[in-house]
């Protein structure tokens, strides 16, 4: 007969995961990579991108697991943090609207915004974003260094890339248009397997619009093109602010194919906070045919 | 807020649908095209094939609505009417085992099979077939006559195929290995846009096992591949009686990529059987932000 789970479904511009609370009422998993695979197929499960525990912490409020739609475990999801902060607030898994998120990267701090109760936005303090060379990690050059507008000779044309770590690596080219950047030629080009980038680099596209809000595109490393990367956004901006086309300390719009964050890298605690939607879009009980 | 709606996630051999029960209390949506394709969206909603509303009839037990996930009505579907049996059994919205179910192309008869008070599968009449030319239709040749083995030049390769409607037409293909088929080749060529067929055609290859087992895979019109299609597995079954390749009368296990039905052409009434399991993958509450 299998076991039985409940599930609450819910995306951060449509980055979307399978919730299970394990801090109500204890989770028997036997195999959470597996179940994991189960739940995200979208013919023969619930469908998502991967499942999202919500467990008890000893070092934070709360802690979170994540796992992707193949199984391997991922060290922390912008979104999913969004959603996370929204659903212990709204079951009261919290007393408070500001707490802590355990997160295989460490501990992350979210503050869910109300209107008469409801819940209208989340931040989440991304931490400080990484920008000495070596770190992101960005091959050659003088490792201590940032790596702003460094040049790229890629099928015979010169490209300019700003590189930032936000915990994963980033490498952003400025462009006219983001619809008809060259996302497709070097996306799949640098983001795996380019060696200038050992550890693979999530590849944005950014185009300032004004001076509060860019347009940004992503190719994910291991995923290709993508409708939000809450990462990826953090480091559009420090980025910009890098390459001086944007004022620092100021809340910043970042328009992404699935949906409007706002980012702000704050001058003071040089931390960078994300500010989006986390959106339920169903709720139940999931029927598990393996055991 | 926008509103909300009770729903079950089922699957046939992986077509998966969004079920709403209108019997049980009615169903107040406003746009059912535009609710389907909210439903059915992977990121932004539950994620589906489709939605299908159980409604109640005036001519059989309960009437079925298909919406596709682009919003179009479908005329029917074998593996939703199996899910559509089982809901209804064991909701008790039919208060026996058999029953009749209303679709767009005519009322299905439906039966439910129970061990220890537990579904184990559920049986179909799919009618009889349609086997002539013009009413398939194939075009050219004598239309009042059936299309086995007919000859088809394409790519200087010389086929035969035979053509059967099960309320929509199906040209197979017999081939020693359907792993092997040329399915990437003649599917798109001939699914949707090739004369010989004026209504486009499923694209299916069949390898008979046994005498009472065949491998099927289909590309189907408008979609592509697939992992199931229920009208296909008989037409399967059909085509190989046809082209005597297997006895008629038996119960024949179709191999499809999702999963396996069992398919009978009853020599007394003409008509096929399609028995196959109907699964349950989550019941639940959507959140609909659209209104």
């Amino acid at each position: 007969m299998g076991k039985m789970y409940e599930f609450t479904k819910m995306h951060g511009l449509g980055n979307c995961y399978i919730y299970m609370d394990g801090i109500t009422r204890p989770l028997d998993i036997p195999d959470m990579a597996a179940l994991a695979r189960r739940v995200s197929d979208p013919a023969f499960g619930i469908g998502s991108d991967g499942l999202i525990l919500i467990l008890p912490s000893d070092r934070a409020d709360v802690k979170m697991r994540i796992f992707n739609k193949d199984g391997s475990e991922a060290k922390n999801c912008g979104n999913g943090l969004r959603c996370v902060a929204r659903y212990c607030f709204e079951h009261q898994l919290v007393d408070k609207p500001a707490f802590e998120i355990e997160t295989l990267s460490g501990n992350r701090h979210a503050t869910v915004h109300t209107e008469h109760s409801v819940v209208t936005g989340v931040t989440i303090d991304m931490d400080q974003p990484i920008l000495q060379r070596r770190l992101i990690p960005v091959a050659g050059g003088d490792g201590d260094r940032k790596v702003i507008r460094d040049k790229l000779t890629v099928f015979g044309t010169d490209y300019q890339f700003t590189a930032v770590s936000m915990g994963n690596p980033h490498a952003l080219f400025f462009v006219d248009d983001v619809a008809d950047a060259p996302i497709d030629q070097l996306g799949p080009l640098l983001a795996d397997t380019y060696p200038l980038f050992p550890e693979g680099a999530n590849i944005g596209f950014v185009h300032p619009i004004s001076e509060s809000a860019i347009d940004y595109r992503v190719w994910e490393r291991g995923s290709g093109i993508t409708q939000a990367c809450g990462t990826g956004a953090c480091a559009a901006v420090v980025a910009s602010i890098l390459e001086q086309r944007l004022p620092k300390d100021h809340p910043i719009t970042v328009h992404l194919a699935g949906g409007d964050l706002t980012v702000q890298w704050d001058a003071t605690t040089n931390h960078v906070l994300m500010t989006g939607s986390a959106e339920v879009i169903c709720t139940g009980t999931y029927y598990d045919s393996q055991v």
